[in-house]
């Protein structure tokens, strides 16, 4: 049975995941959940889900939330091709990359912390751009030092196949030009997103390519 | 030739990494970074961080950064005893509750969000804190339902033995104490904080057992 994957289509963190499946090609069905319909938060979605997030993946009768915890089991589950080196310290260099923007840039600018600036703190318009522009631009600029300063780095932000870092990386810079944050201090960044985007794994899962896009 | 450990007391990131390191046994230098004097802005530690974020371990005459990725590193580098179940779908479970707290909960708590909100768009007191408590609570609640309705819950978050799950929440509790938030509704979360707490490498390596704890 294949698998379903609850996801909308301007998710980044849905998207790591649509781009993981795609590169190990596994089938999968798409149920889309609506976040601005608050979809996510009424059942039967809600009734699913602990944390109301996508994306979510059902495999059998089995449940994974988390798409870092989802991509590492598809990883596990499927390991070709692999989306981690094997050398110990090249996977912490990895994951590092992923985390400096799954921990530290993504979850500040989510919608729900969106909203509640807005409804809850009554920051206005301008400032909330500029509040997601500041994340994306000082995390990216985190992300750059570290491509740009290691023998590592490669086609890909580590060697020349895709890891955990580019899967992370892509939807984090579609969210980033949708938003006209700055990306010209970030050129290394910039070499490696378009590298990714020649890849059908990576260009055919692009929000735009979903069944949900409007 | 023993580890560093780039830590500050509070840093509850740093925290996850120091229980790690004691569940293993492992031997390491601790070097204080004071995070309120800003010390992770200026060098010697800015020279060798790229986010100027605690922790960061050195291992010879290599960097890892991301609390969640030097953890991953220690698990493989030294398995036993394991911070992660052997099977994929536990693995996952596991991964997802500390993600559940590492992505949704800590990061927009950040000290440097803290000060952003502070600072750039001049909230106050009383609606930082509230903001803070907000994230701490409602997050606490997704890994709450996720204990209390899974009978993989055991001693601890997965079965009778410590994982990288229970490694990230009991920092996060520290946290929530501190800043008096409400847990009267995670009855199950608490359960669990207090098993930890009865073993030596979560409470010898608390907030206030740090050689830099004032």
């Amino acid at each position: 049975m294949a698998m379903q994957l609850y996801s909308y289509f301007r998710s980044s963190a849905s998207y790591r995941v649509r781009i993981a499946l795609a590169i190990k090609g596994l089938d999968y069905e798409y149920v889309p959940v609506h976040l601005l319909n608050n979809e996510q938060l009424k059942p039967p979605f809600a009734d699913i889900s602990a944390n109301k997030l996508v994306p979510l993946l059902q495999d059998g009768e089995h449940l994974i939330a988390q798409s870092l915890a989802i991509i590492e089991y598809l990883d596990e589950t499927h390991p070709q091709p692999s989306l981690l080196p094997g050398d110990a310290l090249a996977r912490a260099r990895v994951r590092g990359l992923a985390l400096d923007i799954a921990c530290e840039i993504h979850p500040i600018d989510n919608l729900r912390v969106l909203r509640y600036l807005v409804h809850e703190m009554k920051v206005n318009e301008e400032d909330k751009n500029r509040w997601y522009r500041h994340w994306v631009e000082s995390g990216l600029e985190v992300v750059e030092q570290q491509l740009a300063g290691s023998p590592l780095t490669g086609r890909f932000c580590h060697g020349d196949a895709p890891t955990l870092a580019d899967v992370v990386l892509v939807p984090q810079i579609f969210n980033a030009q949708r938003m006209d944050c700055r990306l010209e201090h970030v050129p290394t960044v910039m070499r490696v997103f378009g590298e990714c985007m020649q890849l059908e794994a990576f260009s055919g899962t692009q929000p735009s390519a979903c069944p949900d896009a409007s």
